[in-house]
């Protein structure tokens, strides 16, 4: 039976099909993959993927059900179980290298959101885990390290203190992805959110809770600038 | 002219006169000065005083003009001017030894806060400052010392990381402060109440923002038992 | 297939492996079994076991099939279907002994988390029910029991007033568990959070809203150093 | 000059002239102060007077300006300076009995606006203080005459935990007036109006923070209904 | 196997056992259905049956397994589906009359609560369905019924304009109920929460969202005294 | 089994029949389906019909079910999968013409919502999608075609900063609909809702929160005052 | 002294100058006063006026300086203290009627505002005042007049019953404007605020908290439409 | 007369005396004014001055009295009196460019306190204004200038549509400053932070409301990375 009135031609059920951007930003193209079927995951990655054959093109919150089909029907994807991820064409050389650091395991989903993200965006991520607040001595050991980056993203939980001890340490451009990890009443990643936005330590910057993609874009931008393409 | 209907005898114009509660809990009698007059408050100083000559008795958070009228009006009172605070009487040997640390300066007045209360309340306040997250070495340097105490207070304002960093590094009871101490939308001292409440390490308890009296209670309570009466 | 990107060596799939806190602190060690499979709650048990085989390890927050993983392989092992917790080895001789006062049934597994959690750290948890605020002489017939005890922890859900009540009986340091049971619109515990937080009653300290493993550790803390080992 | 459109005709600036209303539901009349002017407060008591010579009329929330605008111009006015109301008139013989309770003094002036809206609304109140439930013993001694009352009004702050215990000591009809004092973070009295809209106890009742007027006109309607005019 | 440590006895698995309490107060003994098993609420309704042989007992928030075990296991119990409540025994003569007044068809099991809670603790319930203030008329034929009671609950979702308007008609006690219908962003009830507390009429009372209950029981105690038992 | 109070005879289960009101203001006749049976919906549809056989009538927020038994017992119902939509009848000669403007595919159904309700209510929706402020050349190209319709309603998610820049665009009655569409912490459609409504263009109007039902209504009622019927 | 660095050239200190939008809307130019010096008011008014010398320009939220320097230096103009207003110029013949309904005295203020607005953007206001639903009877008296206006501005405050009452007498497009009136625990009129958005009546539209301004522009485009401009 | 405990030494009254960090990070050292007297910011920025002679050192939110007595008493320092700022000595030749962009006049002391941080911590700041979404034509014309830019501040109060509608213009790594300003409920400025958190283009980075100083420290990190300094 028709619908009760005309519906306008949509691009394809994925959210923006703007094959200028990619070109004009360096940033990669992405498939949303919260509320879509396996069927539009995979059409959109194909799709994304034939318009963009020299770069990598990404797919994130993606349902086990759409982590299946893409294995299926993609040769070639690689897929990140625990990141939710997929990957279809290669990013191509790095410039820059992002660190990306997190106290454990609960935060371990978001990092990997943010290093695929960096890592089709053109830079390299280099994830430092294990260095949460609570043991000082394994963060102060990878001081180095970090420092040396061109860009750091601190994915941290709960009270998130890590980029505030962070941002004592390093020079370096920093960005905190607030998770909702938890175990008690934190409003869903609010008392993350609030604690990076009032760090003691000048120049954090944050974006959304768990917005892995958010911060792994903006942090491949600074670390691209940061490491223009070798000659 | 008389009021509209009769009104019921007072307590004299403070709160809690209740003369049984200081020997019961050993905890020191005192005035919130806040919403009271200087006269209120020297004479309920003055009653309480007389009650309990043996020990000191406190008022907290006392305007300048309270202040003037207790140095005026109350020989021998010990005045505090940062922390808004009046000592009369001696609060007899200390028990125990409450390490009271803060990052800055501006957590000073609630540092001074919790610090009287501990001595009015029997135990010994040992302070220590300037031991933020964002110059962890201070911190580190200070460790031995806060290890050695019988209970810690930690005072902390915008996004609070200092309680969840000391719990990591001392096994002592940790009781937090939360402040509204910050430079932006911190919402009054809930950015650092939720973190501290959310802190990811265990055992750190806490009271409502800038409440160093409370804090101060709860930390002698737990110093005086640790550290029983000599014979 | 092979992921994305290489992985970081991580802490066999539990949240703190830190041998020499323990001992430090004398706290147990604990698993965490929120988001954590049967098989990952059972391996970081026998883990700890191994690892502090003259202490107790515990497990809080588990599923009903991790709690049946646990019975089915690991031999010893005591369970609470209640509280959701496992235990594995025996915690030693007890030091100080902590008060566990709640109202009703209602809040019976948060209370079952204290008492674990303060049995496993080394001190006796002592559990007293049916005291609610709303039937005041139940309460006041336990009073001596509560105010001989070196630590009491008060569990409150609803407008959570009994931590008010009791601090004003007993001189013992009180840490209230804002629980979030409720009938009606309460945002999932804030009520009873805040209601503690703002006891007209001094010295009351709190956790986050339903940590009963938070108030367990410190109540322990607290408890073992105003009772210290025999010789 | 004049205005640049047409003004309607008003209500003599103050907020309900509607002399039917007194006389359907025996509440009395009431000008709000917050906000008028002295001449505003005299002229709306001076006409709600003349409206009622038989009965009291009321004026709340009053500026001191305005309070002694009513003293120099209104004959036979009685004031409460702490309650900051003013009467004028007689309410007649009172029927039925209104137990207003209390903690302690922080209170107070909500207390006053309670009794005083009771009192002209053709109810006697009956005022208890110091009863505060972090004092039990206080409180269990005034139980009778609480009980013997046809409604109850309690007025409490901070954590609001008097209404609960009340309504398990008492089976009168009982309204709780939250209040925004306290000494901390408590949302303006949010704290304490949680707390008695989430009371453990069946059939409190509630107005909104600081309402000592609406708490009052519902109470002495309960009331004279329960105890029905003499003959 | 046995649990890790000695439970305490427990009052047969429902809340509040306490058979003095009816007899003083008047109310009726309630189970709370939520969270509780079909098995539990069928024995505590007969148990306080039992102990109330010539009282009616309710349970309230019963699951459809609750209410379908206490159909086959408690003869003579009366069920309500919609109201998702079950009465046993009779309530005897009633004394005075609730009105329980709402807009419409979406708010009725709340408005079954309220009546069923009313005539178990001996007053009257007269409900009265379909006087939107969006279709004034239909309100102001009701009128004069409504006016006639001896209290009045009015339930109401959304913006909960009905009960100011209300209270502008009619001069009984009047108890709002705010509910948590709505078909847009009203925060759970908190729209019509702070919309009854906020009313521009004096004297509405409140409780908490949806609370039904505790509206009955404070209604039934109102109407009860204000028509004294017959001689 | 009899239900345990009398019923009172209820409107056939769905909310309002008021078979005047959508004479007196041209509003379509509407069933919101959340909440309500498969067979509520189909009988509250045809009862509708059967009172306005020359008009068209709608049901919203319909589940699969419901969609699913309107299509098997209505004949010539049309129906619109994605809008979770109902349409019975026919709406008639539209007057006047609402432009709906969209951002991208996520707000997709509330857009139907709003074409669906502005189409029997008596106008011409003309739905524009792909204009999101990221990609503003699309925006700017549609600019005169949205400048002459008779209304505006723009549907937007996240930060919703499409009406403010449509505001600064066309000078046409503006109407925004805030959507709970967004993929990090944006408290269920909050954010979007204080940005339509802290616009910093003049004249932007709010509905809540998802309800594209009530800013159809409102875009007819304008839109058909805009263009009179023709003679 | 100079300035540390180069100031780029500013719009003469008021917000918004832009000519052509004016003549494409039909709307008036208006200075927001807050925040602005008497001087900048003063010469923005001047200017916008120059601008537009045969239309009506608006300044709103006006200081009490700030109006006695426009009474001092702009011959002509027309002030509204209690609307904290100044109008210059003249707006013209009014097409349309909008009817500006409220309550009370207590928002007066933002009548005003919304008055002025409607009539300096081309269309007539008609205030309505003295219309609370405290007191049905005076709103049904003006029923018909309302009713034939071309748009309704309800403004509300307290719980903001008024605009769901009106909506369900009258089928004129209607706009509500909450505002911050109250006399208790509001939150500075979210209350009002979140009550019209959830009105039970279809199609209530809203403005920000105080909105007069928006709200007039809005109505006033409505009304136009309504009425074209006569031949 | 004595404070009642001995005080610490404290770092001159200021907040944090790290002389190392700068040349660490090549961050400027700041003074932070708020809540600091004339005589303390004075004595700061000479002692930060006399460890740095070859850099720029800062005061923010400075008071008239602040600004006043630098003006006195320090020679060579420049003042910005619209942003409240105080700079000593010269930061130095600049390293890339940050694009300071925002839409009017309300947002400029904020602009200046980018503006200036960017300065002193050596980059060169850009600033762009008059360019809000009201208006695309202008931010359209200024499209190119910005994204030269190494970074890009925007600055944004009310819906803070402004840095998503940049994001989609330009691929520069981008900083969003919500600020408090609006007129209307906008709860101090959380509108706009929510708002630039949830944008719906990809990589905006966010600091906390009005934190002009976090935005421009951060931004000159980024920038002076993206152009290293000259051989």
């Amino acid at each position: 039976m028709a619908e009760p009135y005309p519906t306008p031609i949509i691009d394809l059920g994925f959210a923006r099909l703007d094959v200028q951007r990619a070109t004009r930003t360096g940033d990669a193209e992405v498939v949303f993959g919260a509320g879509k079927t396996p069927a539009q995951v995979v059409g959109a990655l194909r799709a994304l993927h034939a318009a963009h054959p020299d770069r990598a093109v990404l797919a994130t919150r993606l349902s086990a059900e759409a982590m299946e089909a893409c294995r299926a029907e993609l040769p070639g994807v690689r897929l990140d179980e625990l990141g939710r991820l997929a990957v279809l064409g290669s990013p191509g050389p790095a410039r820059g290298r992002v660190a990306v650091v997190a106290a454990g395991t609960a935060d371990l989903p978001v990092v990997r959101e943010v290093a695929a993200t960096v890592e089709v965006c053109g830079s390299e991520p280099d994830v430092v885990l294990d260095v949460g607040v609570a043991g000082l001595h394994r963060l102060l050991a990878e001081r180095d390290r970090i420092d040396a980056a061109d860009a750091v993203v601190a994915v941290a939980g709960m009270e998130a203190a890590l980029p505030s001890v962070l941002a004592g340490l390093v020079g370096v451009p920093l960005i905190a992805v607030p998770t909702s990890v938890g175990y008690g009443w934190h409003m869903e990643g609010l008392t993350a959110w609030l604690a990076v936005l009032n760090s003691c330590a000048a120049g954090v910057l944050s974006v959304n809770v768990d917005n892995g993609f958010g911060a792994g874009v903006a942090a491949a931008r600074i670390a691209r600038r940061a490491a223009p393409r070798e000659p």
